[in-house]
């Protein structure tokens, strides 16, 4: 299986590529630049197809910033919100049919490389406020792409992670020796991990639930994860 | 219905645009440029949201063109083939998933602006070669949307004219005073249509049919039109 990683940079779809390379053959990563204010993560990205030593495509796609405005991702006025990823305010972190639209262009690449799948690394704990990360939008997803690609040439999608947590992933990365210190997850757009956005408070999370211990650097690692509500 | 039309610049879809604007409300136009050699069409679009008064956004996805290689569309080594739209030849015009990107990004767009739908103007001409123009692949995107925007806000996918021919938009288009030379129709990049690739015989052939008088300038406004095999 040729398989075309969607790769962020994060934690996730960085242990998806190192999951890929050692199980079946990995094309390549693609990232996407959507002007998402943490731009640090394509960094993150690129240094993952180095070590892997696979190409890199990043697509730019800065000119859906403006055209998709609303998001705390894209939107320097709309602050992004701290504390658990399981709470309403992180709504406001949600890009509006990010996944779709990426996807597709990940599977028309494929499609043209004549690749046998396209890998993407959601997981449980996107599905509360992610509805394209959910089992059900992966399912039809899949079944669009067969009427899209009838008779061109249709690429597999994998979600090996849908229905895991970022724990589970965690302890895979583990055993396979992924550099968890090399990947990026704070939406804040800072230099070091703020250590109290959704995504920071989830990511120490995974790894105390993983018992695995945590490399990263983070700017306020002393404050409080919260409770799941 | 408040409706965000996916307009090309050519026949079908500036006629969509005039069709909703009198039986809805045109909320407004959305053009892709993805590296297409007849970027004119886009002029054409463009003349369109000024005729009917509503904002046009063009999208830029030049940064595709590289990425989505193979197509007489986007590739300058490769010809534009000429003669009858439903030949095998014409399948080197395909660009591998190119309705599902344009249309992810225009519910993203239509999601964000809180639009009621997003009209497309595929019709039944295009299914020979286009996988995604055919009624299977436009059911499965809407069913995939639902999922992807569940509980954020998804707009309702229409497509008229999917069962349809080109000569039915044709005479739609006639009652609706659509100004048709105005549109733009031809894949080979010059500055009048050439009258003899694929799209050009289409369109010919489409006047024919309706019995209304083409106004458009062809460069060989007499090579026959062939008949379909």
């Amino acid at each position: 299986m040729n398989t075309l990683v969607i790769c962020s940079g994060g934690l996730d779809s960085v242990t998806l590529a190192w999951k890929v390379a050692s199980e079946a053959k990995l094309a390549g990563l693609i990232s996407f630049n959507y002007g998402q204010r943490h731009l640090r993560e394509l960094d993150a990205a690129a240094s993952c197809a180095q070590q892997l030593d696979v190409p890199h495509d990043i697509v730019d796609l800065r000119a859906l910033a403006s055209l998709l405005p609303g998001s705390a991702l894209t939107d320097p006025d709309i602050d992004v919100p701290l504390g658990h990823y399981q709470e309403q305010s992180m709504r406001s972190t949600v890009v509006p049919n990010r996944n779709p639209i990426m996807m597709s262009i990940a599977f028309g690449v494929a499609s043209a490389r004549a690749l046998d799948a396209v890998a993407l690394a959601v997981h449980g704990g996107d599905h509360f406020i992610y509805p394209d990360c959910r089992p059900g939008f992966i399912h039809a997803f899949a079944q669009m792409e067969q009427q899209a690609l009838e008779g061109v040439h249709c690429p597999q999608l994998q979600a090996p992670f849908v229905n895991g947590s970022k724990a589970d992933i965690v302890r895979i990365g583990y055993d396979l020796k992924v550099p968890f210190a090399d990947t990026w997850s704070c939406y804040a757009g800072n230099d070091v991990h703020c250590g109290r956005c959704g995504t920071c408070v989830e990511r120490r999370e995974a790894f105390q639930l993983a018992d695995v211990t945590d490399p990263t650097t983070y700017a306020d690692p002393h404050s409080a994860i919260p409770s799941q509500p």
